[in-house]
């Protein structure tokens, strides 16, 4: 399947048939990263970060760097022309002389967008403000897929702050277009998923969804337990977050009657979310899933630079 | 015509004869950009950036990666051991030991002529406060060499602060040097051309100089318009602000009847000294100016490294 | 000997045959560089600086590039996920999927150590607080090794603030395990080597000590003269300060009757405790100090990561 020259701003930029031939390039590289270590001799990826992340700037770096290439860019807005006044859009444009394919993140929405509008090389959304993260939903069906095998028929928890986090949006959207996949949606109240997300799930793709506050009514049918942090000012009163963050904190006595095959992922950093006793169990997956956004990054950008 | 180990401070470091074999390299490059991807393999650039710069740095970055060489360096000053008292020659000693050749930004005049004093590999100068930016100098050459064949009989006009502007002084001293450039020189009064340029440019090359305050006087005989950002706190006073600062935007409506091969050039990053309407012209060449960037500067370091 | 998968925390993880490997093979890449300028192709070194340092990250980057590897990283905290909360051990965890080998420089003493032990891919210290510098101490070694053939049988002062500087710390709890090294401690009283040091390398190795304030007493004796700096806050009281400030400033004049062999070394940055003049005295031989300092962390990176 062609993506060259695309952009990704938004997982539903691409088809389930291209999300899928992304997922099994990844899967690949996986089993055999040294056939891939040439693949993108000559390249150059530019980081534009301007705010800072680790962890989808280095997977970004490795990754191009494991397919031969080479990176340049910055990791905050104080090292760039940002700081002088520059639009974005220039930018874009005066980086499509200097690198071959960008990946942007940026604290306003639509920022991504934006600068994929001015630019001839392909654009991708590192994150933009509260709006997308697309490459996190790429790394998270390749931990499925891995797994799962075929990503359908699944039954996923999502625990914690699920009104502001961009990560679960973008992964709702984009698995309700799998086949039979089941949401559990986990949230105090207050910070539930927004009615529009799910509105849009349920009447376009058919999904099923039901809604608790509490993490103990699903734990023990689920397939995939997806868990979020909950930041504690997201909470309107203090009462509230005593009587409530307990129950967001998953245990390794929590997952004792869990499906022995159920997954436990996080888009990670944690900060006290999942206990580290639960590091140890089979069960827990995320610093893989972490892992795995490498191969995934490779295997998205091989594509958009139209080398495989 | 051999440069190897020699130091690039001020343009005038270099004779006619010099600047235009990196010229004539630079245009083989962008026209043949592979043949030389393996030229600098094993070399390493040194990218000491003690202020923030994202044009200068990553085309020097892109210029060195483009040769299949590496790049190392800091992009400000407060992650590198200048704020542990270190002083530059030091500093560059140092860094002997680390690379092949270095690049220097520093908001000090004279720093990177300091650092080349005690440096036995090649050290470039990118910015030394208001003093001198030889690789945009370079830059611009090349543009225009791309579009005008040769660089001699242009009318050159350069509009915006020409009292404070490093990248306007080295262009005018350098351009003098070649056969019959006219110069136009379009300012506010207090932002004129230091005398010293003038009369140096006058007296030793007898370039034709001829100023105005306003843009419409010339912008119907030049070959070239190179613009350059005012800020509004250079201006002594608001009512001269508001007065002026139209003058020197510009916008399609004043490029109406200008000569049809004219080039709009800038140093980039602008505000909004240029209307956007601009940028679709074909008259505007400041983006590819900006690309530009990346070839004159491998061309350079190819050059100072001794490997063509 | 194999030491593929090991860390370096302290210098005393490794025997002194471990240590002489390593030294041995930096002492070969130094006389023939280009031999292993393939030797680390499609490894990554991953530099996880938590605050700044340009000599240690650089000289790490340069070793990797020079050895045909790659790096990422970040060179502050600022641009990481510590901003966020996430702990160290969850980094190293992380960063595991995306290098081959890891440097932590850290403020907190027992950081390195910590990532060491949730790392299957080795890590390195690269300073971490005021306890240890191990590859600052290797590149002390090399130093001596390449001027003085064998490290034993020498006088060795060292100068300055004892009582702070990891790197004397390092250093001589090292050099006190190689055969009849004597140490030669110069200091102002309050900044005196820390008893339960000095404890250590007379007890278990047997090391002679003597003890001075005055540079003078021991100027013409030794073999290596280790200069370090004193910060003026660390005196207790400014007259202290005045009294012996000039003691610890190195010129011409003191060195005139040293021996003609003793080797001048200095950790850098240095700020004033060496005065320039010294600079161009054959025995001066910190800047090539740094310098061996690449040589000896490619040896280190690569019998770590046993491509040799």
């Amino acid at each position: 399947m062609n993506l060259k020259g695309r952009h990704l701003i938004d997982p539903n930029d691409f088809t389930i048939d291209e999300l899928n031939s992304i997922l099994d390039l990844a899967v690949d590289m996986k089993k055999d990263l040294s056939r891939y270590s040439n693949l993108c001799k000559g390249k150059i990826l530019a980081t534009l970060f301007y705010e800072p992340s680790t962890r989808t700037r280095l997977s970004f770096e490795s990754a191009m760097l494991r397919m031969g290439g080479n990176v340049l860019g910055f990791a905050d807005s104080t090292t760039s022309s940002a700081s002088k006044g520059e639009s974005l859009s220039d930018t874009i444009r005066v980086i499509n002389g200097y690198a071959d394919i960008a990946v942007i993140r940026h604290p306003k929405e639509g920022s991504a967008k934006l600068a994929s509008e001015h630019s001839y090389i392909s654009v991708i959304n590192g994150g933009d403000g509260g709006h997308q993260h697309p490459t996190q939903t790429l790394t998270d069906l390749l931990t499925i897929k891995l797994y799962k095998d075929n990503i359908e028929n699944l039954k996923v928890a999502l625990c914690g702050d699920l009104k502001y986090g961009r990560t679960v949006h973008s992964l709702i959207k984009t698995l309700a277009r799998y086949n039979n996949i089941s949401f559990y949606l986990v949230s105090p109240n207050q910070l539930k998923l927004p009615e529009y997300i799910k509105e849009n799930v349920k009447e376009k793709y058919n999904a099923t969804i039901f809604e608790t506050e509490n993490l103990e009514d699903v734990i023990n049918e689920v397939d995939i337990l997806y868990m979020t942090r909950i930041q504690r000012e997201r909470f309107f009163n203090e009462e509230d977050y005593l009587k409530l963050k307990n129950s967001y904190i998953l245990t390794k006595d929590k997952i004792s009657k869990s499906k022995e095959n159920m997954l436990i992922m996080h888009p990670l950093p944690r900060v006290n979310e999942i206990d580290s006793s639960v590091d140890s169990d089979k069960r827990a997956v995320y610093f893989e899933q972490a892992h795995n956004g490498v191969f995934v990054r490779m295997a998205l950008m091989a594509k958009l630079l139209g080398v495989v």
